[in-house]
């Protein structure tokens, strides 16, 4: 890497957890120099404006929790394994310095839904590519005779997003992971019900 | 009234959808100016600060969620009937002109659980009183005989709130509706599930 991407990748790396906590609009700039110690021409140097550091802090926080349920999912070789993975990942969030704040998937749509259409368009790309792997797995368990042949992939695919991230909401809000807990046991309930 | 209660009341009124669309930190003094046609020393003459304003548009906007449910869930004399009241008031928030912008528990949830203690209490307690909601709602479904006794009423409670929340979370970000349709037609899956 040259000195200029080192410098980006170090603003990208420390204003990430920010982003993910604080949410976009509530980032302000010093935020951004006092979480790097750098100056505020030094940040933009590096990126044309706010808006470049939020959604480069975004891919790196979905890179996070992306790549956090990939190393559960790869520890399982069966379909309805890695259909679990996704549950205990999400019950793992708070142990990562970022993902203790939330999913940044969902805290990212709660907030550029109506506002930001440039970190909204991230985020759809992201929920997209979320149905596509759990849609991949789920095929993958009806080839190999896991997972039932009659199945709404799609319609599973965005009720076990819903009730997992609208468990993080519970957890994230009330502080406790009971709301949290009951949800990922539902979503491993929805697992056993597509079973063959 | 008084002219200054009226005066408070037309600064909920306007303001609450505003907050509820661009959230707490995305909402600026100029915002509620605007909205209002009112002067930020009028504001201020009613409301101590921005918080206050913010704390009783949530509140407005709670209690416009919560009427919209209780309509529906009036319209039922069963258990089961008012449970699936929940699914139906959420598949109709695009209809109201504040719950347009999403349910004001989950918005304001997402944005205040690490960055504003009054407005996360706030929510904690709609949580509470919604648990406790579909809690009363089983309770009386178990002594009609219409839902199972043996059943973990908070368990339930808690992903029955994460599949709709999570639900409403896919369809302000992505715009379309299938992703909560998906998630409230699941609703309607668990509900079926405890009837006896």
């Amino acid at each position: 890497m040259t000195k200029a991407e080192k410098t980006r990748q170090f603003i990208i790396e420390k204003t990430a957890p920010v982003f993910n906590k604080n949410g976009y609009a509530g980032t302000s700039i010093a935020d951004l120099t006092e979480v790097t110690g750098l100056t505020k021409g030094s940040i933009y140097g590096n990126f044309e404006n706010k808006d470049a550091v939020a959604v480069a802090a975004f891919e790196y926080n979905h890179a996070k929790i992306s790549g956090l349920v990939a190393a559960k999912v790869a520890e399982s070789k069966s379909a309805v394994g890695k259909l679990k993975a996704y549950t205990i990942a999400f019950g793992e969030l708070y142990k990562n310095p970022t993902l203790q704040y939330g999913c940044p998937i969902l805290n990212t749509a709660i907030e550029a839904d109506d506002t930001h259409p440039q970190l909204r368009a991230k985020v759809v790309k992201a929920i997209d590519n979320w149905y596509d792997g759990i849609e991949a797995i789920i095929k993958e368990g009806q080839q190999n005779k896991e997972i039932k042949k009659k199945l709404n992939t799609r319609e599973f695919a965005g009720a076990f997003i819903a009730v997992i991230e609208g468990g993080v909401m519970l957890w994230k809000v009330t502080g406790k992971t009971e709301g949290l807990q009951a949800a990922l046991k539902h979503a491993l309930v929805m697992i056993a019900e597509i079973k063959r």
